[in-house]
């Protein structure tokens, strides 16, 4: 099966990636950012193009959302599969007469790290039955996770991701910026960060949760509330003590 | 020295239990809880009492943030260091003719979890400089991390704390009512979420953002506002999607 991977960004690095350390070959990368597609190319031993995209049986489109569908459209035939690796956009969003699919990783991918990709559910769409066979049998070679999704579960499984890791990523970022101010070093949080992610591994996260909210502490949420100078974390606070007090009826 | 330590809760488990760890005796667990006393007591062969609290040279507070100025007025002598060990509560609230000090670890403690001590950072205050040099040197044969901050500054990494680590926890409890709504696994979004904790031990949480905030993807923001149908969700969601585009200033 000849494999053509689209994009240069993190997802297609870690796409083309995992299928190499399994021994799968990708025939081509290809896109539009010639320094990225050179970088990959090189250090993955994989051919490139900006101009001309092969022929092939299963292409994957790693690009942003908001190029999709236009993407879908350069397929170069009809006799193939085409699969989109986004957790928000519909398979509808694929443009062409060639069968088509989602393969969703939920993993968030940057360049520099090292990942376990046995370790990440991918999660997978089909329009017929037999392309189903065809990206299980694939996607075992990479990961022990493999779950199937469609449209609306995917979305689903997509914004829960967006609530558990790219909002808390961003609780990281307004608590850096307490600490960075008061000049306490962000490096002491990080344990105590690590535990609040073990624990969650074998507790509940709603039996887990601590803190002056779920103690209804009103006089340390009162005093918090006069340390914060900054309008964004003040709402962020207020909107998440709430939450908190509802989610326990307190 | 003779040391004493007074509750039964998390905090008072894991004070009592890092000492033991390293060498250093505790006199007697001191708490109205007979239950938890018993066990920690029979667990850590230390004896305890609910009646008569005993002489000793350095007593640890290790009560509810509300009970500590209460519990503060029953220690039976001057002649001794008294050390509270809430983020919150300032050293004032030691109420006595004794020496005052706070001893605030930066970790969430919970029974069942075993921790590794010499990773969490102690602060400590004191009033006088000879009983810091005393509770240093005492630390330092558990943590390797001693820090010292007076009132303010423990209260902001108190707050700092909050935010990421019981609002972290939070989401995750809404996210897996979203997952578990759609009955998709929780289990799924563990790797993610290691992921998401890892990258931050090496970038800074505010280069390490992604999601379709960031992305300033309104298509995305839109529809996933369409599937949230509880409204904690939903202003949760608008609230921090909004705080990372001003944050990024989108």
């Amino acid at each position: 099966m000849k494999i053509v991977i689209i994009g240069s960004g993190n997802v297609a690095y870690h796409f083309a990636k995992a299928f190499l350390q399994n021994g799968i070959a990708v025939a081509q990368l290809f896109g539009r950012n010639t320094t990225e597609l050179e970088k990959i190319s090189q250090e993955l031993n994989i051919p490139y193009s900006t101009k001309k995209i092969e022929i092939a049986d299963l292409y994957f489109i790693c690009v942003n959302d908001a190029s999709i569908q236009e993407i879908s459209t350069i397929i170069p035939t009809e006799n193939c599969l085409v699969a989109h690796t986004s957790g928000a956009i519909s398979i509808n969003n694929l443009i062409g007469n060639y069968r088509k699919a989602v393969v969703y990783p939920l993993q968030t991918f940057s360049k520099t790290k090292k990942l376990v990709y046995s370790e990440i559910p991918f999660f997978i769409d089909t329009e017929e039955d037999k392309d189903r066979e065809t990206l299980v049998n694939l996607l075992q070679k990479i990961s022990r996770k493999i779950g199937f999704a469609k449209d609306i579960t995917r979305k689903h499984i997509h914004l829960t991701a967006v609530f558990a890791c790219n909002f808390t990523n961003h609780l990281f970022a307004r608590a850096k910026e307490i600490a960075d101010k008061h000049a306490i070093p962000f490096d002491y949080f990080l344990p105590l960060i690590d535990e609040t992610v073990q624990k969650i591994h074998h507790l509940e996260p709603k039996l887990a949760q601590t803190g002056p909210a779920i103690r209804n502490d009103n006089s340390v949420l009162e005093e918090h509330r006069k340390l914060l100078k900054d309008s964004e974390q003040l709402l962020i606070y207020d909107t998440l003590n709430q939450s908190i007090k509802k989610m326990y009826e307190l």
